[in-house]
Parts: structure tokens; C-alpha cells; sequence
């Protein structure tokens, strides 16, 4: 018989919900917290208890895990007047899914320290979808044997676990991935314009494309999405910008110059100035549509005014 | 029995020869020419034909193929005073295999039809391997009934055979997968050499970035050389300057704003000022590895001293 | 007493016009040349004889100016069938005002070269006006010995006469020059969008500014009118978009990367696709103020609705 | 007969040092403190009064200033456990003169009002020298009452005192100013490197340019420098990165693009890559002569082998 470990859940929101869900339904015993009340409402009907604040969600925890928006909210979370370090115990294990820059899991990681208790920086791919059903990967950074202490708990929730490297290495591959993504759709929507602007039907560039040097992962997945004129979120205009935001911040720190992340960044920006934040990344597209008046996007979009989005 | 088209070709480098040679194998005949002593000498060696000049290799043809480097060379080639066109018989058909821009296609065409010419542009993905044995990749733009005219000769050389559409077309859609290609390439450059500098080891970034979202084609098929520390050509730098410019140009005539190609175009240029010109593509790595003073390239060069390149 | 060379004129537009004018005024005999009929009449109105074609202005003529819109036309003018270079005579002085890439005028310089007639580029600074008033800066590039055969001439349509160097390098400084300009106004531009949209004041932010380090000339000379939401092209978006690409098509030839040229010029492309390519250069500030809902404009425009441009 | 207020001062570096002195010097009573030991002396030295901690030095003070080098610094020196705010007295006047984002200045400002103290941002136009002879210029932003409480203070120090509006728009128009500064070398130093390239004389060039509209404040004052080959930093290229960065991060909470200031800050940032951040910010000129292998700096740096920086 295991003894499954005490879970203390921050961060009851789009990904730490069914997380904390899914963990329930496996038997866990998970006090949770977060700021807003109908997602703490969500998350105790399916059996999660609530505790008032961070800290009061880590009190009993063995292992406790979060999934946080940004950097500000993490450091409040474990190190603000109700923190999960003001009550986590020696010998807990803290797990930052949070998707932030490596300095702040580091800051976090040091005072934790002090307190004998251990930190894992585990950024996950995967959407809602994947953290409900416990098919997310993991990409982990801090130490090993830490690392193995809740491994069995991780595998409830994600299929794969890559242990990267030293604290902050989890976040490091997430923030570079993350880049490359939004790098290659914000390419491969200049490039489809580009095509459409010069002439070549819209599906007939996906299918010479989609089989071709250029295509990358994004491409396939997303833009498929896109010749429907699908622009249903699976991750943000929004939230591109943000991530894109985190590789250039990591780059000022490191004095690496990174021209291209640089432009990504204003791309993403220009399309949410534009008004098209609230799309899914492949959006991005829109942005071209409205500077050259041509519509890649699907066929019953086609018939819409030309350059109006 | 079939009776084979009589082929004039006009450049006889590093795609045009071994397609030459290997239309003379299966048993056309061929008449070459290209400005190179060398070049032709090579071809002549493997039976092809030599014609002083593109006017005397194409005025027995019933097809005239050309393989060249360049706007200027096409132009010179077809239009010039002893250009293909001041032989080549009504009902002739003209397939440039050149990666240029669609406007010169356009203009070579409206000539060739004066004459009762007609003119595909046909360019083509694989490099001198696949020209070699049959295996390359046609992206044709012009009248699908002169296509059809070719097409067996077409596929003695290649495999695929993608008709777009209207002439300069297959020239559109090959310039955009170069844009994106260049563009992946030089991202994942990018943030491979960005997490390096954050302190994740190559390999191991390499591997878990190889099987998630930021992958792309060229990332998966370059960078295990650049780990190896191999940059060996399959399309240098240099070259990809100038494909991305084909990019750039066609965007600035359709007046389209292409923020990523542009900044794509400068980092090659960058990477060529620095020295690594006579690299491949993936050779984009050393630029940001002299700016970091990392070492993403395997382990062997791991050895030198760091930022020396 | 002196003699006044025949002039032969090619190219009567916004600037060539004036010029032509101005010489008829001041006693020399003119025989132009523009294909727009409209354009020829008011030169002849002026007093111009008017030439069929370019080289029926250049049969007679001592000195052959031009004045016009890119290499295009250049090289029709001076290399095509009924060009300059049919009928000028050995001896002749060719001064091309236009402004365009030194190669066209070191190719035009060359073939006449052959024919015994010498060539100056003089691109100028300065708009119509000063065209018609004599106000004009001739930056001039070629030999010191034809300048000073041409320099009474010059004079009588300009102020100051700067001689740069060998031929094609009056065009080098003016191309550097128009570079450094539209970039300093597509930063200042930038710059004030982002300080009122930060909070401060349009008016009062411009009058700190202009006594600031961020200064530049055309800074001062260029925002009051923005503020006053007049936005009369002394100089178009659309202008400024194409004497960009002559310093990056200069920078592509010589292999320097020019990053920020680069970006100064999809900037002045997106000013162009959204709608703003008749504004004069400063109207990139529309651009930003799109992007951010905020009004630079005057106190008049900044009644319309925000972001409506 | 005039009270003067007591002063207290936090940061007595290379700004910082010079005012305090200076105020000594007319005869105000000043507290200071600096954490670095060697600036503390010299500061006792010129009869500075030092306190152990900002909250010492401003104990008994009726205004505290403070020059300090980011937003890190400031807000330990005002909200830390020794801070300038664990002492102020109610109806204390603090002046910020770092140049930092305006985001901490209102974090600061509002944890100051809990305790009736008040706050000005007074970033500061002016090196060392002008900060020791009372010549600086100061852009407030901040209640008009409060300025006009230590308007003579402030005059002791400067010439110019410009109040902008409420709190932080000091330091928005000082953030914009200079990144125009950052831009408009940026861009003489990519355009004077074109030219030279390009086969113009370096001070030939610089004498047109300067006289052109392509001028800029920065221009005229930098670039004979460049051309005497001194690059001794009023304003190096280390610090430049970080000011442009301060202007990203607005434009990015304003969630404004900002395409120019992003790919300036590149720039700058290859420069430091390169080796050059200790030069003075036209040293960036550097960056484009070992991409382009000529010298713009100097006749005797021009003897050194080219591309060698």
C-alpha cells in the first residue's frame, strides 16, 4: 500500500483546476487556494478543501504545487505575509508549475532553503485539456533526488517527466520552446500572406508548404485552424506576448543580444495593438491580412470586406 | 514508342549538370551550354552536347531547360543578344528551374510569347544529390497544358511535380518556404545558443526541443550537425542572404510589410559580415555564439577557446 | 561677356520643372523633354522648346540635366533608343540631379564614357521650391574638372555646391543623408506617441524635447506641424519607403547589415498599409498613434474618436 | 534672512557625490549616505555629514534627495528595513533624481503619502560636471505646490527646472528624450559606416552630414569624437542598453509597439557583445566598422589593420 502524500494546491485557475481536480479524483487529499472565489467555489465541489490563503493551503501539505500567471503572483504566493513559506515545514517539497523567468523561481528556491524545505521548477507543456486527463509533460529543473520524491505524484498528472538540469533548467527549456513556437507561427503567418498577397490560393500554399523545408510544428497544428478562419485560442495573442516577453528578459539578464526574439515580440505586440489580443496565436495572421488586404483565413471569411479583419 | 523532346540546356553547375547528365542517361538528347570552360567540359565528358552560346543550345530544342544562379543570368540567358529567344521555334517550351523573382519570370515569358514561345517557371526543392537521381521536387507556375507537354521530362528528373498555378507562381510559393526556412533556422539559432547561455547543456536542450512545440523541420534536420560541430554546406549563408532578399523584394513591389523576414535577412547578414559566409545555414549559430561566448556545437569545438568562433 | 551653354532638360516635374524654368528665366536656351504632355506644356508656357524625346533635347545641347523619379527612368533616358546618349555629342556635360542608386549612374557614366561625354550626379537637397527660386544644395560626385564647367550653371539653380568625390558619390552622402532622416523622424515619432501615451502632454512634451538631447533637425522642423495635425507632404510616406530601400539595397550590395535601416523602413511599410502613404514622412506618428489610441495631432484632430486615425 | 532647509542625500556617486558637495559648499547642511565606503569619505571630506543608512540620513532632514542607479536601489534605499521612509518625518519632501521607471517612483510616492511625507521625480539632464557646477536641468513631475517648496534647493543645483505634470512624468519625458538620444546616434552610427563604406571620406562625410537634415543634436556633439578616434564615454554604450530598456518596458506596460526602440536596443547590445559596452554610446560606431572592416574613427586609428575594432 503507498502512502499517497498531503498535496497543498496555489493557483485553482485555467491549468492548477483540473490539475487539482485530477488529483482528487486519484485519491489525494488536496487543500487548495485561490484569489478568486468562483474558482475556489469550482475547485471544492469537486472535493478540493479551501484553505484562506497560500499559506493556509500548505499548512498540512507534504508536496505542495502551484500554477501562477507571472512572477508577481509566485513571489506573493510563497513569500508575501500569507505565503506558503510562512507555514510550509521542513522537508516539504514545493513545485512551481508556473510558466515565470528562472530568477524568481531562484528567489523563491533561497528562502525556502532556509527553511529546509526543496523547490522544483516544473513548467508544463500542454493545455486545460492535457492537465485534466494527466497526459502534460514536464520539464523539471532542481535536484534529483527532490525530484523523485514526487515523481509518482507527477505521473498522475503528465506522461512525461524530463529532468533537465539544475533549479531554473525547467524554466530555461520552457522559455526557449515557448520562443521558438511563437517565433514560427509569427514566420509562417508573414510567409502565408506573403504567398496569398503574390497570388497563390491559400490552401494550395498550406499543402505545398505543409510538405516542405519550411513547415515547422506550429504550422501544421495552427494553421490548418487558421484557412478555417478558426482563431479559437488555444494559447493567446495575449499570452504570447508575455512569454515572448520572459525570453527577452532572460536575454537582457545574460547581455545576449536576440534580434529576432526582439521582433517577434513587436509583432505580437503590433497585432494586440491592433485589437487581435484576444486570438489564438496563429491570429497573428490578421495583422498581415489587414496591412496587405488579402484573406488567408477560410473561405467563408473570404467573402467578408477586404482588410477588415 | 515514345519520341523523346530534343533538350537545350542552359547552365551546367551544380544543379543543371548532374540533371543534364542524367537526362543524356535516359537517352535524351541534349545540347548544353554554360559560360564555364570547366563546367561545360564536364557535361560534354557525359554526352551532352556543347552550344557556344544559349542561342545555339536551344535551337534545336523542342524543350529548353535552365538552371541559373540569378535575375541577371536569366535574363542575359533568354533575352540577350545571344539569348535563347533570338533561336527558339514557335512551340518550344521554356522551363526555368532558377530561383529568381517572379517579375523576371513574368518578363522573359511576355517575350517568349511574341515568338509563340511559352514559358513555365519551374523551381525546385532538393540539391545536386536529388538532381542527380531523379528525386528532386517541381513547383511549376504557367498553363497547365504546356506543363503537360513536359511532364515526363519533368519526371525523369524529379519525383513530385506540384503544378500552383499561373506562371510565376511556382517561384511564389518557393521563395516563401525559403523565407520560412531561413527564418526557422535562424530562430532556433537563436534560442538554442539563448538557453546554452542559461546554463542548459546543448545536448540535452537539443533533445527535449527536438520532441516539443518550437521544433521545425530544419531544426530537426540541422542542428544535429551544428551539435557535431559540422557546418558543412547544404546551402551556406551567403546563399541564404540572397534567398531571403527574393523574399524581401517580392514584399516591397506588393508594398507588405514583412517585419521577420527583414530582421531574418539582417541576421544573415550579420553572420556573413562576422566571417561565417561560406557556412551553412545552421552556421547562423556562430554569430550568437561570438555575442555569448557559448559553445552549442559539439563537443570537440566545446574544447576551444571560448568566442573565438 | 559670357556664353551660355544650351541646356537640355529631361525630366519638367515637381522638381525638374522649376529648374527649367528658372534657367529660361535667367537667359539660357532650354530644350526639354517629359513624357507627360501636361508637364511639357507648362514648360513650354515657360519657355522651354520642347523635344519629342530625350535625345531630341540633348541633339543641341552643351549641358544635359535631368531630373527624375528612379533608375528606371534614368536608364531610359540616357541608355534607351531615343536616349540622351543617341545624340549628345563628345564633349558634352551630363549632370543627373536625380536621386537613385550609384550603380544606374556609374553604368549611364560608363557608356558615356564611350561616347566622349563626361558625367556629374548631383542629387539635391531641397523641394520645389527652392528648385524655383535657385535655393538648392547640389551634392555632386565626379570629376573636379567637369564640375567646374557646369558650375556657373549650377549655380543659377543653387545656393551651395558641395563636391564630394569621384562619380556616385554626390548620391552616396544624399542617400545617407535621407536615411538618417527618415529614421530620425520615424524615432521621434515613436518616441513622442510613447511619452503622451504614458501620460504627458503632446504640447508640452515637444517643447521639453526640442531643447532636449533627443533633438534632431527634422524633429524641430517636422512635430510642430504634427501637433497641428498638418500633415501636407512636404516629403510622402510613400517617398520616404523608396529612399530607405536605396540605402538598403546600397548597404545588400556592400554586404553590411544594416539593422536599423531595416526597421525604419517596414516602419515607414506599415505607415503605408495602414492607409498613410500620401501623409507627409512625420505622418508615421499616425501609424503609432493607430497602435496606441492616442492623439500626438493638435488639439483639433484630437477630438475625433481615438484610434480612428 | 533665508532658513535652509537640512538636507539629507542617498547615493553620493558619480551625480550624486558632485551635488551633495556642491550644496555644502552653498552653505546647506547635508546627512548622506552611500553604501560604498570610498564615495562615503569622499563626501565627508568635502563636509558631508554620514549616516549609517537612508534612514539615517534622513532622520533629521526636511528634504531627502537621492541619485541613485536603478529601480533595485531606489527602492531599498526609500522601502527597505532601513529605508529613507522608516525615518521621514511627516511633511518631508523627497526628490528621486535616478533615472528609473516610472512605475517604482509611484510605488515609492504612495508609501510616502501613508506617512505625510511628499515626492517628486527630478531626473536630471547634465553629466558630473554639471551636477558640480550647478548647471543641471531637472524634469519634475509631482504636485506644483511641493516643487515650489524646494525650487530653490533645486536652483542651487541647476539652471532649468521643468515641471512636467503629476508624479512620474519627469521621468517619462527624460525615458523618451533618451531613447531618442539612444536612436539618433544609433542611427549616425549605421549611416556614417554606410557612407564610408561606401567609398566617402569619413570627415568629408561628416561635414555634409552635418549641415544636412539627417543632423541630430547627438550627431554634431558625438561624431567629432568618433573622427578623432576618442570614444571616452560621457554616456557609455553599458549604460545606453539599460535607458532603452527602461523605454521598452513602458512601452510594454502601455502595451504600445515600439519597433525602432526594440531594435536599437539591440544594437546596443550587439556593441556590448562585441566588446565595446565600456566606450562612449557612439562607440556603437565600432559594432559597423568590424562588420564592414573600415575605419570611420580617426586618421590614426585608420592606420590600424582594418576590422581589428
Amino acid at each position: 500500500m503507498t502512502i499517497r502524500p498531503t498535496i497543498g494546491f496555489v493557483g485553482l485557475g485555467t491549468m492548477g483546476g483540473p490539475m487539482a481536480r485530477r488529483l482528487v479524483a486519484s485519491g489525494y487529499e488536496v487543500a487548495g487556494h485561490d484569489p478568486s472565489a468562483d474558482r475556489a467555489r469550482q475547485a471544492a465541489a469537486a472535493g478540493v478543501t479551501l484553505g484562506a490563503s497560500p499559506a493556509a493551503a500548505a499548512k498540512a501539505a507534504d508536496v505542495v504545487l502551484s500554477s501562477l500567471p507571472d512572477p508577481v503572483a509566485v513571489r506573493q504566493a510563497y513569500l508575501g505575509p500569507d505565503g506558503v513559506l510562512s507555514t510550509a515545514r521542513p522537508g516539504t517539497v514545493l513545485v512551481d508549475m508556473s510558466t515565470i523567468d528562472p530568477d524568481t523561481c531562484r528567489e523563491v528556491a533561497a528562502a525556502a532553503r532556509t527553511g529546509g524545505v526543496d523547490c522544483l521548477d516544473a513548467p508544463v507543456s500542454g493545455g486545460p485539456v492535457e492537465a485534466g486527463n494527466g497526459k502534460l509533460v514536464f520539464l523539471v529543473g532542481g535536484d534529483a533526488a527532490v525530484l523523485e520524491r514526487v515523481r509518482p505524484l507527477l505521473l498522475t498528472l503528465g506522461t512525461e517527466l524530463h529532468h533537465i538540469g539544475p533549479l531554473g533548467s525547467g524554466l530555461v527549456v520552457k522559455i526557449v520552446n515557448n520562443m521558438m513556437s511563437m517565433a514560427n507561427v509569427a514566420v509562417a503567418a508573414e510567409a502565408m500572406v506573403l504567398g496569398v498577397k503574390a497570388g497563390v490560393d491559400p490552401q494550395r500554399l498550406f499543402d505545398i508548404l505543409s510538405t516542405s523545408g519550411g513547415r515547422s510544428h506550429h504550422f501544421l497544428k495552427r494553421f490548418p485552424n487558421v484557412l478555417a478562419g478558426d482563431f479559437t485560442p488555444n494559447f493567446s495573442i495575449g499570452l504570447s506576448r508575455k512569454d515572448v516577453s520572459l525570453a527577452l528578459a532572460m536575454a537582457a539578464r545574460l547581455e545576449m543580444p536576440v534580434p529576432l526574439a526582439s521582433t517577434v515580440r513587436q509583432v505580437y505586440e503590433a497585432a494586440h495593438a491592433q485589437g487581435f489580443g484576444q486570438l489564438d496565436m496563429a491570429g497573428v495572421t490578421r495583422l498581415y491580412e489587414q496591412w496587405t488586404g488579402v484573406a488567408v483565413r477560410g473561405a467563408a471569411a473570404r467573402d467578408a470586406r477586404p482588410g477588415a479583419g
